[in-house]
């Protein structure tokens, strides 16, 4: 069976990533239409050896469509999700717009797929950041249930949009040639620097992206109880989060137990080599699919056993956006 | 009253910056003696518009000497330290030989100023991380007894020595210029990447750095119940470490008591603009003394106010290292 298939923000960071991930996994797609902003119309665009011509997003964009896979900002997918639901196609949308809404399936493949088939025409992928903290902490809930999870986030700059990848280029080259660093869309110079990460802040004093952790973990997980803290930084890599992740189970578990039900976890790799002190980072994690997994240790601030420590890394344009979403289509079709 | 006073490493980052701090804050030197390897021997140094020539360190080196301010790694401490209190000079050792040593005070200023007088000839200036997270919390822990602290730290590359700082431009240029990026001493590259800290680890998991968190916090606070647990990253950036931390308090504690407390505190400045997303960051904390203090939060994953996040960031050569010796050899004389 193959399926029409619309991209919404094709020439994105995301887009883009997504025709690379459909060309990859052989996604069946009997037609193929790239949308995106006026400006972006016209652009050619090279799939599977075939050249496609990138359209205007409009109201008549989505006819015919089956599955239509949207990164193109939360205001366009409110904007135009409703639309091509009407024309019959079932959105996966990587946008902020629907995670929460009430009858909108919010899906990380390896914890909820069975949410898929709940929808009413969208599917909400995660945050970045959640969907790689919960492919491995998912798998260590199932066999002991999580308490609390306190995160600190290492997060690349192309998170913000190929713009922030830009913008840190442009910085660094700035500075090798000896000219000012100038910063443009980021509120601090990125280069040499890192800061809180530069979403909106809320009035208990948490940003946007530390709350969609918290809370997108407890509508994944179907588990309102799990307790959450993150705090979330911009870190000047390019691509691919780091996450240093406190765990507190219901009760005891050992580093040998998580290494065991990691080892055999869907889309997890365990980079944990103590000898080479080898273990997730960027340049391992990035392109990949897998979250890389390591300094797995007991919590030795508790004394009962139900702490432990990881080290995450994952490419959050891959598994972080347009992987899940194209995984989410696969299991739609 | 003045001294004479030995500088033991003087080439070196933190070496020169012990210099820097002595000049600024007008410490009352008689003769200055500069020490080094004999590698570095002869070279001419400034120091307050008069010129020295670096001295090769030897056995004889701490003749008349009453300060020595000692940063040239553990096992030049372990060597030349007993010497120089031999010679009738008070040691203030930078390096982790005897920070742990039953007699040797451990000492933060802004903490435990009163352990200064019960050295045997020497005393410790504690890890860089663990003094700029004590100056902080201390003042807490003072109204409201600490209980459990979860690290993750963003530990600049100048941390590991002048060489990090090269290593991390010349990766920088070598981006710039189109050349391949190489490793020299770190074990990965560290430009457009991070990695957990190079520290050997124990057989808890734990490597050196963090395990000097948990460690020497005990002694500063002179309080073995404070549990700690870290994660030490080291990322790429020149000067400056941040650190992500959430503390646990005997008692409930609101963001506002924490802020009220922290704006009296020594060596604490508050940096916490939610509306220019300006908090503490590494281009703001280089070449200053205090700590900069920000995203001070109720911790959310905690329904008893309990908790609270910070989000710190403080020069690591200067507090975490040259600044915090020359203090503690002001209170000596």
């Amino acid at each position: 069976m193959s399926v029409n298939v619309a991209v919404v923000g094709a020439t994105g960071a995301v887009g883009e990533e997504f025709l690379r991930v459909l060309a990859e996994r052989n996604f069946p797609i009997r037609n193929l239409r790239l949308l995106a902003s006026a400006r972006s119309a016209g652009k050619k665009v090279i799939f599977k050896d075939q050249e496609y011509t990138v359209e205007e997003l409009t109201k008549d964009s989505f006819k015919d469509i089956q599955i239509a896979l949207f990164s193109a900002g939360g205001s366009i997918s409110k904007e135009y999700a409703p639309v091509a639901v009407s024309a019959g196609a079932v959105v996966v949308d990587n946008s902020s717009a629907f995670r929460m809404k009430e009858g909108v399936p919010l899906v990380v493949p390896e914890v909820n797929p069975e949410q898929i088939r709940r929808h009413n025409g969208v599917i909400a992928n995660p945050n970045c950041s959640t969907i790689i903290m919960n492919v491995p902490v998912w798998p260590l809930h199932q066999v002991n249930p999580v308490r609390r999870i306190i995160v600190s986030t290492y997060q690349a700059v192309s998170g913000a949009g190929a713009w922030g990848l830009y913008e840190l280029e442009q910085q660094q080259r700035a500075f090798a040639s000896g000219q000012p660093i100038r910063k443009e869309k980021f509120p601090h110079p990125i280069f040499n620097n890192l800061f809180s990460h530069n979403s909106p802040i809320g009035p208990q004093g948490y940003n946007e992206e530390e709350m969609k952790m918290v809370k997108e973990t407890r509508k994944i997980f179907n588990d309102p109880r799990i307790m959450v803290t993150a705090t979330c930084v911009r870190v000047p890599i390019p691509r691919a989060h780091c996450e240093s992740v406190n765990i507190e189970f219901s009760r005891p578990m050992t580093p040998e137990q998580v290494r065991q039900i990691l080892s055999r976890a869907p889309g997890v790799k365990i980079v944990d080599d103590t000898q080479t002190n080898t273990f997730p980072m960027p340049i391992l994690a990035s392109h990949q699919d897998d979250v890389l997994v390591g300094r797995i240790r007991q919590d030795i601030s508790r004394d009962d056993g139900r702490g432990i420590e990881i080290f995450i890394s994952g490419d959050q344009i891959r598994k972080g956006a347009a992987t899940n979403a194209v995984q989410i289509a696969e299991k739609l079709i």
